[in-house]
């Protein structure tokens, strides 16, 4: 059922009318009002909405996806939109700063009337994710959070879903008409060479990637290797590890086991926050009830290069010396997989890093045993930068050695709850240290991530009348403004 | 008078303890209470006030810079290190977000309780600048901001001030060690070799630099290229154009030409916010008042490798054959270097970019004399990223659509002022699109340069008794929390 659709890709003139448009469409969008760049993302969110029943079907055809799956994911996407709306209207992501001059500021020198706001970054380049179509794809948390910044935004489809790109592509451009903003504000573009030419355009102001290590690494280097480098906020890979003390292993082993499988068979474990690695109490009940768990029954992975690369890595792990199955279902190496749990001991996990430690893109988990709790702090520190780290305990265990290890190792550290969701909100941090992420002190899911893709500007003893609304004294933005260092 | 002491390079025994002791000095540093790191700060800042009248001389002796800047550049740092403390007080750089759990989130799932808090990254490694002996280097804006955010810093010394930043560190390790601190929150390091080791070192999670864009450029590659890549806060290079508008000159063009003189001439032009060009109306009497001015007298550059450098991009730009000599002090190519104003037009300046927009370290000034108004905006276009554009103007001027250009050229823009001082405060900027900086959303000058060594954590249904402090709902650090999206 995946996509057969013929990709054109974007040819080089093509894309130099879109990088010429969206250059020139920069000034008159970054020029708009918050609340009226906001009230563009509401339409746009309103215009998919409507579209549901068009876009969905396209959706489930190109990505295996199930259709429930698909409603929530495009909701979730629309919800993103007026959220960023939400960010817009309140004010506070401008930083607005004001310092009035000061004669007798302690520097030793008189302090000039300073006041600092942020401002677009220019032209977006995002590429989009094959694992959510809608929320991480054309109209997905990148272009939002771009968009609300005040950028134009050129997305690079995913080669996963191209009929649904753009077919998305095309509600966008309707919706922006009818808004009357200028077309150059969004571009859709196919292909991984005019992506690449894209990026080292000197037009491109910023990168947004949704993917794999690899491939992520890639446009990275890319990016810093302009003659202009340019900031790129990757998102790559993750193997998000769970540790289990012995007292909640003791406490509730059978329910962290069932609640486990459904984590790491979500969405046939195609999330990059999929628990790949879960540390358990030697001789826990939670090895047995894993062993005798019912799995899921296969399902279709998003398309055939992610079914080709879940099997090498699976075929690796399987076949590590140290590694056994633990349970599988009928066909872990078929297409469609059925589920696989593999084991392992602690020891071995930190004799073999980089073969034990690999994200796994599919329906397979490693479970690891240990012997001793005070192995986990080892355990963690063994691990590169993680999206999320995982502690299921009880109040009464002594864990906080081992949560300033996790939270070092990991943007998101979750207590007995499970990784797989990553909810749209104002405190959600999406992102780690490398590899987790290219850039550590961002996050691509929650308001927080339009900070990505904006910049400071001091003006510096400037009248009223010319300073941008924000750092002006009578506020008619209304936003929140430091004045003095007071909020 | 520069220095004639010999570098001992740090050997890579030392380098190895220092990384070692910085990475054991992370997790405690990072765990005082912001207001006891603010403590720690004030009592590094009073120590070095108290060491003036030994500090001031080596200074002097070294740098060849006169007491009075240097007595008002250790008031600065100290002021800079009492600064980030009151940041620290404060905690809205902690940036502390906290959503309650919502069952009727509109996302169309739940929302879990998740929090979310800036933490230090870990060690960073500063290279220190030429220029400021005090406040760019040893104890500067970088070593103090990546102090207050919680992280040791490796200081790789800057080769033309080895002594006092020997000196400088041994005050710091006697004050560190004076309020308890362990020795790995700082250390300092000498020779090129040893910074290059230290910046590919995995232990090492930031950088920060300031000096030319060669240099600059060479160590954000490095930084990028590891296995593991590392923010790189580099500021590098800067023209800072100047833009006058016909009425201003008209009205009052000898003042202007005075003031240029004083700000393009300050410290003998070393420093990266030196007007390098400024854009006055052909046949403008500021012109006549620039040929006519009685330059400063010859100042000796701050050590050799400077002026030579200086004479180099001098002599290239006097022997254009488009530029013109203006005003010249009777020994412009000699040590010291007499000031030196050079006159080309618009059209030239257009025409050849990188020969004309280039950076000169010294006290040297470009004079482009254009015909008509219109032409600001190309000409402002023209130019790579900028520290700091300046427009001189009267508020008759129509200049909204320069302002617009400038602001997004430049960090910092500045109305009827001259950019030479970098004022420390809330609100000040100090960077910019690259070549200026390597970073286009940072500041290296002001309370928001904390920002560059901290990253975001969010903790996902936590107990309270596990949570951070500032994270907690009885707030016992008192800092500012966002909750449910509202201040």
């Amino acid at each position: 059922m995946t996509s057969t659709a013929t990709i054109t890709p974007t040819s080089t003139t093509e894309l130099e009318e879109f990088l010429t448009a969206a250059q020139e469409a920069a000034a008159p969008w970054a020029a708009l009002r918050p609340a009226e760049r906001a009230a563009v993302l509401d339409a746009v969110a309103s215009a998919l909405d409507a579209a549901g029943e068009t876009l969905i079907p396209i959706a489930m055809h190109e990505t295996n996806l199930p259709q429930a799956r698909l409603t929530g994911e495009l909701k979730r996407t629309t919800f993103q939109l007026r959220l960023f709306g939400e960010v817009l209207r309140d004010g506070a992501y401008l930083d607005a700063r004001i310092d009035h001059a000061d004669a007798q500021w302690p520097m030793g020198a008189p302090r000039p009337d300073l006041r600092r706001v942020l401002e677009p970054l220019g032209p977006v380049l995002v590429f989009a994710a094959s694992n959510f179509p809608f929320a991480f794809s054309v109209a997905g948390g990148d272009t939002a959070s771009a968009w609300a910044a005040g950028n134009p935004v050129i997305l690079k489809a995913h080669s996963g879903h191209p009929e649904l790109s753009i077919a998305t592509a095309a509600v966008i451009a309707e919706a922006l008409a009818a808004a009357g903003i200028q077309a150059g504000v969004f571009a859709l573009i196919m292909g991984t060479e005019a992506g690449a030419t894209a990026l080292k355009d000197s037009r491109i102001k910023a990168g947004g990637f949704t993917g794999s290590i690899p491939g992520g690494r890639a446009l990275f280097d890319m990016a810093n290797a302009r003659p202009e480098p340019i900031p790129f906020y990757g998102e790559l890979g993750s193997n998000n590890p769970v540790f289990v003390t012995a007292a909640a292993a003791a406490d509730r082993g059978a329910t962290i086991a069932a609640e486990f499988v459904a984590s790491f068979t979500m969405g046939a474990g195609q999330f990059c926050t999929k628990p790949g690695t879960i540390f358990v109490p030697r001789g826990s009940e939670i090895v047995e009830a894993l062993r005798d768990s019912e799995l899921p029954a296969a399902a279709p992975l998003l398309n055939s290069r992610i079914q080709s690369g879940y099997l090498e890595v699976l075929e690796a792990l399987q076949g590590h010396d140290k590694v056994r199955v633990l349970a599988q279902g009928s066909d872990p190496l078929a297409d469609p997989p059925s589920p696989t749990l593999l084991l392992t001991s602690a020891e071995d996990v930190l004799a073999h890093p980089e073969s034990l430690q690999t994200e796994c893109f599919g329906p397979t988990a490693l479970v690891v045993e240990y012997t001793d709790e005070a192995e986990l702090i080892a355990l963690a520190k063994s691990f590169e930068g993680q999206l999320t780290a995982t502690l299921i305990g009880t109040e009464t265990c002594e864990v906080e050695s081992l949560i300033d290890v996790l939270a070092r190792k990991a943007g998101r550290v979750l207590w007995n709850q499970w990784p797989t969701g990553v909810s749209v909100t104002y405190a959600q941090q999406h992102g780690g240290p490398y590899p987790a992420t290219t850039s550590v002190g961002s996050t691509s899911v929650g308001t927080a991530a339009i900070s990505r893709f904006l910049r400071p500007v001091a003006y510096q003893g400037f009248p009223q009348g010319l300073l941008p609304e924000a750092l002006q004294d009578t506020n008619p933005l209304n936003v929140p403004q430091m004045i003095n260092g007071k909020r």
